[in-house]
This record gives structure tokens, C-alpha cells and sequence, in this order.
């Protein structure tokens, strides 16, 4: 019997943080990854240019037999995932920035949020803070992440053109005072370690992955039962791009994480 | 702040089944793995230098101010852990053969249970088919897997050697009509399709790594919730040998999963 299988699509390779979610959180089902590369990056694009691209994905991977969708991009999320609930057939799990969580747990009253373009300036973003930011008192500080995601598509996680990127988005954020900074792109938890020595220790960055897992789950319901199961061996993971296949895979190679170095023990 | 650790022990890289399992369940936690090649197998070995090797991985663990300790070893566990237990004032959870399951399972009334001879030699294998076997009438196949956990070593999971072995191990299994197979080493879930494909579809081969995974979050309480969050990045996995880095680093090498391959995905 062929494991059940899930869909998962993002413009690029920052869904991949939410796919080890999923993988942690249904390790019986096989995965089926599409980064959209031919049209990346979603984060600068009009709404409708990207509704349509999530529409196309979510087809093809209808036409794939997966049993679930999980849209691991949150701009995709804000501008599709209604319409993809309303044509598909099938469980749709989306992502959209912790700004409820941040809300709940800063106590210095201002939090960050660090975001795509056409996130911050979605619907969605502004009803996000009004529903639970404002009435809480919380201050939301919305900061564009223009270029980061170029640069983590590029396999740059650390160098030092991604450290002067972080450095001037987030400046802003802690001169302000954030505790609290809300990672509102799925690309960015690639890039946590870099984010959390720029804005230091006392600021805890929310990556609401696991909580999608948790919700994909929910969503299968009984049907889920044989996802959760631990198999024997890993079920597979099909990774597949729009673009150029041997340069996404040579990042695929940089974000993945790599068998851990053998080490003596002496003397025991 | 450094993540809670976990150690975890075995002969050599079976234990690499349940360290999947509790990095699924623990994706918080950093793993510290010891593979005891200096001393493997343990399989062959008199219970009281298996229980000597158990005790000095254990304390050895315990000095890298690990929060828990799992016995990823069949063997170690019936021969050890309550000596563990007795002298450790830290977590212990061992792991054994899933008899209880399979005799629960089985329809045809007859189970096999393939495990080293050391096991199916302790006086844990004969009290788990007394009590969870014998009681529902249940017939017990004890088979000893002689040779297998050194092919697994050489990296052989599927060549002609491992196949052979395999096929000598299970026809008797096979002709007495087993329907549910325990996996009594934790090596042998990494040959699960060699011994499936040898068994028959009809056959269901039992890992209780995943029980195991469970078993570790119960017992560490609330200080596991540390290690059950998903962190940004992966905790990090030390693997450490007794014996020579280099050999094991190329068997690790080929039993890690490795980073998926990128397709192209055209006309979407």
C-alpha cells in the first residue's frame, strides 16, 4: 500500500521549514514539496499573479492524489487560501504569522513582525493586528524583509550580505524595544540564528510551523491515523521546482540537514 | 540556553531507529549518541559484560549532564536496565521486544520474534511470552538473527550476503505461518524491506522505537516540554564511537536519510 501523501508548495525553498514540521508530525506520509522558482519570489507580486499561481499548484497537486494541501507560504496563505478551500475538495491548511501568540506573550507591549511586501500590506495582516494585537494593548511594529529571501534562496544564511540585510530590518525593530519578534515568512526560520544575534537573546522569534502540522493533522481527522505512524523507514519526500532543478538542488544540499559527524569517545 | 540533551546508547547503529523516533517526538532536544563498535556485538556476549559495557556508556552519559537516558539496545535493556535504574537518578527507558502487540495482533495465532541470541536466551524474552503470549495461546517463534546486526555494521542493508542471511533466518518463520514479526534488535527495522520483501506482504514487522519515543516524553514530565517544542533550526545530534570515527562515519553516511532529490516540475 502506497503511504498517504501531502501536498506542500511554496514559492521557493522557505517551506521547507514547515515541511520538517510536517515530516516530525506525520512521519508515515509522503511528501510532495513544489517550489514554484519559475515565479519566485511571491513576496512583490500583485495579489491576482499570485492567487493564480496558487491555484495552478494546488491543481497539479490534485492531479498528484494527495490527501492534503498545506500552503507553507504565508503570502500565498493571505491571497489564496479561500479560494483554493472553495474549488478543492480536500483538506487546505494554511500559514500566517504568530501575531495572536506574540500578542500573548510580550511584555514589553511592542512586537515585530518581519514579513514579505505584500503580506505587510495585505488584509489579512492589518485584520491579524486588529484582532488581536490592538486589543491588547500591543504595539505591532511591520517590517518588510525585501531581499531577505533572495538571499536564502541563494544558499546565504549567514554571509555577509544576509548579515547587513538582517542588520537594516531589524534595527528598527529593536531600537522600538520588540521582545517579541513574529517570523512572517516561511523562509525566515532558515535564518533564525542570524535574526536572533542581531536582535539578541531577549527576543524570542515565533515560527508558527509546528502549529500548521498540528492543524494538518486535525484536518485529517481519522483519516490521518497511518501519517502519524512512525514507519521503518523514512516515507519518501519528492522535491519539485518550477525552475532549474541542479541549482535549487545545490541549495537543497546547504539547507539540508546533513548526517551528523562521527566523533571518537576514548576511554570508557 | 542550551537545549536538553538526551543520550542514547547501543552496540553500535541499530540505535539509530529510535534516535529517529525520538528526534520525531523531541525535535527540541540535542541527542548524544554512543555506539559501543569497540565492544559489539553485544549479541554474543556473557549478560555480565554486556551489563559492565551498559553501566560505563551510562555514567559516561550522565557526565555530559544528559536529562535522560535511552537504552537503544535490545540486548543492553534486558540484561541492564534495572541495574541502571538502580544506580542512575535520571530517566531510563529501555527498549524490548513488542510481544504484547504482536500477540494481540496476530490472527493466525502464531508469532516470530527475531532477535540476538542473548536475547532470546534472557530470562526477559522467556517472561514477556509467559506473560503476554502463552495466556491467549499464542505460539512463539524465537528465531536468532545471528549475522545480521554485523552485515547491518558493514552498510550492507540489501546485498546479496544480507539476502541470504535473511532468507535462512526467516523461512522457518515463514513455513509455521507467522503473520506478525517483532523486531527484537534495534538494528533490524534499518533492513525492514529486505525482511519484508523476504516475509510476504502478509506479514506485519513490529518496531517499538516509537513506543519508546513516547515512553522517554511521559517520563521526563513537565521538563520534557522544552524538547517536544519545534525548534527553528534542528537540535543538534552528537554521535560519538568507542570505535573507529572514519569506518562508522561512511556506514552513517549511507543509513542517514539523505537530502531528496529536485525534479522538475514543467507546464504548471
Amino acid at each position: 500500500m502506497d503511504p498517504a501523501a501531502i501536498g506542500i508548495f511554496d514559492s521557493g525553498l522557505g517551506g521547507l521549514s514547515v515541511l520538517r514540521a510536517v515530516q516530525r508530525a506525520a512521519p508515515g506520509a509522503e511528501l510532495l514539496y513544489v517550489a514554484d522558482h519559475a515565479h519566485a519570489p511571491y513576496g512583490e507580486q500583485s495579489p491576482q499573479a499570485i492567487k493564480a499561481r496558487a491555484l495552478a499548484l494546488a491543481r497539479w497537486l490534485v492531479t498528484q492524489r494527495v490527501q492534503a494541501l498545506v500552503v507553507a507560504c504565508n503570502t500565498a496563505t493571505a491571497l489564496a487560501v479561500q479560494a483554493l478551500r472553495q474549488e478543492l475538495a480536500l483538506p487546505v491548511v494554511g500559514i500566517e504569522p504568530a501575531v495572536k501568540p506574540a500578542a500573548e506573550r510580550t511584555r514589553s507591549g511592542v512586537i515585530g513582525v518581519l514579513a514579505t511586501s505584500a503580506m505587510v500590506a495585505s488584509e489579512r495582516m492589518a485584520r491579524l493586528c486588529d484582532d488581536h494585537a490592538r486589543p491588547r494593548g500591543v504595539r505591532v511594529l511591520l517590517q518588510s524583509g525585501t531581499g531577505l529571501v533572495e538571499r536564502i534562496e541563494a544558499g546565504d544564511l549567514d554571509g555577509p550580505l544576509t548579515r547587513a540585510l538582517v542588520e537594516r530590518h531589524v534595527a528598527p525593530l529593536r531600537a522600538a524595544g520588540i521582545d517579541v519578534l513574529v517570523l512572517g515568512c516561511t523562509h525566515y526560520p532558515l535564518i533564525a540564528p542570524t535574526l536572533q544575534e542581531a536582535l539578541g537573546a531577549g527576543v524570542q522569534l515565533l515560527d508558527p510551523a509546528e502549529a500548521v502540522a498540528r492543524e494538518l493533522l486535525r484536518r485529517l481527522g481519522p483519516a490521518g491515523e497511518s501519517v502519524i505512524a512512525t514507519p521503518a523507514q523514512p516515507a519518501p519526500i519528492r522535491l519539485l521546482t518550477t525552475g532549474d532543478p541542479p541549482a535549487v538542488q545545490q541549495v537543497v544540499n546547504r539547507l539540508w540537514t546533513a548526517e551528523p559527524e562521527v566523533q571518537a569517545l576514548k576511554g570508557v
